[in-house]
């Protein structure tokens, strides 16, 4: 059966939306996804907040209640229909993160089962046909077909496969098997 | 480069001597290694005490202190400098030793960074070119070389090659590349 891995932070879940909430309520400002357009919070972030910034990763509650991006659940549990899917997550730089993103994976997407979920630093370690990741640098590493799912940071790359949302994952994965 | 994927339980770590001694204290027992030859224990424990060896599992300061099988440091060591290295270890089926088995990895062997960790449940998902693990259900799924490392358990499985301890991996691998 075909192989799917998914990436879970930026593709099933809206971590930047939890950053920038945090971000903006502590510092008492209002930046917005749009404003990140071509960057990533670290790069508009004066840098004696990086710090804090980092630190917000760390909090035991920042992966427990992340919000998921719209229609990622039935997408999903309906691709795991006619795929073998993973979640594959880079967890290894937040090892705080663990318990919260199992907890998480097993609440909102209780279809797949742990034994699914990879846990990993570098994504040239899964053996699979494709791979849905935010990161341009986990794709280039991917030995399969890597589909970039679209977030600000990304905006400016074009040698990938671009999916803007669930349902163009729905549309591209509904003629193939 | 080669790549090596190496388990942890059972390969690096004395899982099972640290379950022995839990399991002997608790039951006032003195089950041995040698004993269990061709069986886990899970096959030679009374079914009223199964819940309570499960148990021992999630206790979270399992995962902290496992003893380190002999040369496994020094070999790994000399490997990273020559193969890709990766830890590939099973912690779906037991959530609360991930904090700890990471903690472990750090402190036993600090010269694999964390980027190198794979906390998995089906070692299907792992590109690599070896597996050293003691479960032949994990060699059978991986898509590579499976190199079986000698426990109790697996002493009647003939199909896989078979590593009795670190000194025979770093012969295994003196030629090779």
């Amino acid at each position: 059966m075909t192989r799917i891995c998914v990436d879970m932070d930026e593709v099933m879940a809206d971590t930047l939306g939890e950053h920038l909430r945090r971000y903006n309520n502590e510092f008492g400002e209002s930046v917005t996804r749009e404003e990140l357009r071509g960057k990533g919070l670290w790069d508009v972030v004066a840098s004696d907040r990086l710090d804090k910034l980092r630190a917000f990763l760390d909090e035991e509650d920042f992966f427990a209640n992340l919000p998921i991006f719209p229609d990622a659940q039935r997408v999903l549990e309906e691709l795991s229909q006619r795929f073998d899917i993973f979640i594959a997550t880079q967890a290894m730089s937040v090892p705080n993160s663990f318990g919260a993103k199992y907890r998480w994976l097993q609440r909102h997407f209780p279809f797949l089962p742990p034994s699914r979920y990879v846990f990993c630093g570098d994504k040239s370690i899964l053996r699979a046909d494709y791979l849905i990741d935010d990161l341009p640098r986990n794709l280039l590493r991917f030995e399969g077909t890597g589909l970039l799912y679209s977030a600000p940071h990304n905006m400016a790359a074009t040698e990938f496969t671009r999916m803007n949302n669930w349902l163009e994952i729905a549309e591209y994965f509904r003629e193939r098997a």
